[in-house]
């Protein structure tokens, strides 16, 4: 037997999120039918993490056991050969036995990414979500950085999270404004929310995200951010932002 | 009567081109059957030119005839709610008569975008041709430059072409480089070519993009570009590049 790591891009759009369903249609069933496809055994592929119906990958990590004697190099393209041209796997690499995608993760970044506006940008309306009105950076991005270290994120947990602990460690946020190339010159800009974490909750990174919207409209302080954590209570957050502004960006182990 | 211009934005993934076709699967159909919605009439809409099956535009412009008395601020969200949300109105004004959307045009954008990389990039798939090994951008660049001015662009015209003249102005050429967020790092890289023209004859941009590819591989060198050119043979040329690559960038007039 191997343990086989893969390092996996794909376009939430057309799926149910990354976990398993009966209906088939996620990206652990595209993937697990690739290597039985491959190797002709069922197998079972653990992610670093699920990822929302909707929700996108530039670098989710999964590992499987596998006795088969496909030379790792050749991985890559056979995957490549056998899924939907909106799941890619970029990398392959035998790694000991003792390594777990999810369990063995010491990081995660998440990018959230908003297009203001008055109209969504066509290009990338599938990866960015479109907000009609201006957005204060600055009060984001101070609002942001409140929730830097250690905390109790309740009021950032979906209320149908089973988890037993809301507390994890937030390493590092930052917050980025690019040059938007389309129509709308000097009126319309985009901004790419990046947040590090030992773990995420349940929607943690989308209700943060719909709050911090709410801070960047001017409808809340930068200042109420704090209160919003010490709350310990979903009700305090802004809603849960929509899922398709949000990638997985990359995992560290 | 009124005379009335739009600025549309479209990704033509799913379109056989921007004109109009018996089976009504364009871009010019789609406009036509939103306008005849909104006000009741037929119409017949002028684009600034042709656009290809799979070939994109962040700026087409184009001009109808309407006497609708709905107020030109309004006909841009009352288009884009009757549009497939691949397709958007970004502007509308009313123009004198004498405004035509080809023929008044004075220079025309495109661009062209390669990315180069052992995969593709899955979030820029739709826009951007995949190119599986390193181009020499420095070789691409000076042969590019070779194409300013005004010259019979004969090698690099479909012999489907029907037009008389096949003498056209460059006023400008430029080759960028981007930096790729990807997951293959220094191994891949996204290229965009400008190519700006007082008016670009059948698949030209697509054709000087195959062989400026072809000159990027080393099979041809940058000095090359001149004898082809001088040629005003279409089998001197490379081959026609894909057109998803492909965007109509601006319309001057």
């Amino acid at each position: 037997m191997r343990n086989v790591k893969l390092n996996v891009s794909y376009e939430g759009t057309a799926y149910s999120g990354f976990q398993t369903q009966p209906h088939r249609n996620t990206i652990q069933d595209k993937l697990e039918e690739a290597i039985t496809a491959l190797t002709g055994r069922t197998v079972k592929v653990t992610g670093s993490g699920r990822t929302d119906a909707g929700v996108h990958a530039r670098a989710q990590i999964v590992n499987f056991e596998t006795d088969s004697k496909i030379p790792i190099e050749r991985w890559c393209l056979a995957m490549n050969a056998r899924l939907p041209n909106d799941i890619v796997v970029y990398a392959a690499e035998e790694v000991p036995f003792d390594f777990h995608a999810r369990r063995s993760a010491k990081r995660k970044t998440y990018r959230y990414a908003i297009r203001y506006g008055r109209l969504p940008d066509l290009f990338t309306r599938r990866t960015t979500l479109h907000h009609p009105t201006p957005l204060n950076k600055e009060a984001m991005r101070q609002a942001l950085a409140v929730l830097e270290g250690e905390h109790d994120f309740t009021s950032f947990c979906s209320i149908h999270s089973s988890v037993e602990s809301h507390v994890r460690t937030i390493f590092e946020t930052r917050l980025e404004t690019l040059v938007d190339d389309g129509m709308e010159d000097g009126q319309a800009g985009v901004i790419h929310l990046y947040i590090t974490g030992n773990g995420f909750l349940y929607n943690m990174v989308r209700i943060i995200v719909g709050t911090l919207i709410e801070i960047g409209e001017g409808k809340r302080s930068p200042a109420e951010m704090q209160h919003i954590l010490d709350a310990q209570d979903r009700m305090a957050a802004g809603p849960t932002a929509e899922p398709h502004g949000l990638m997985l960006w990359d995992v560290v182990y």
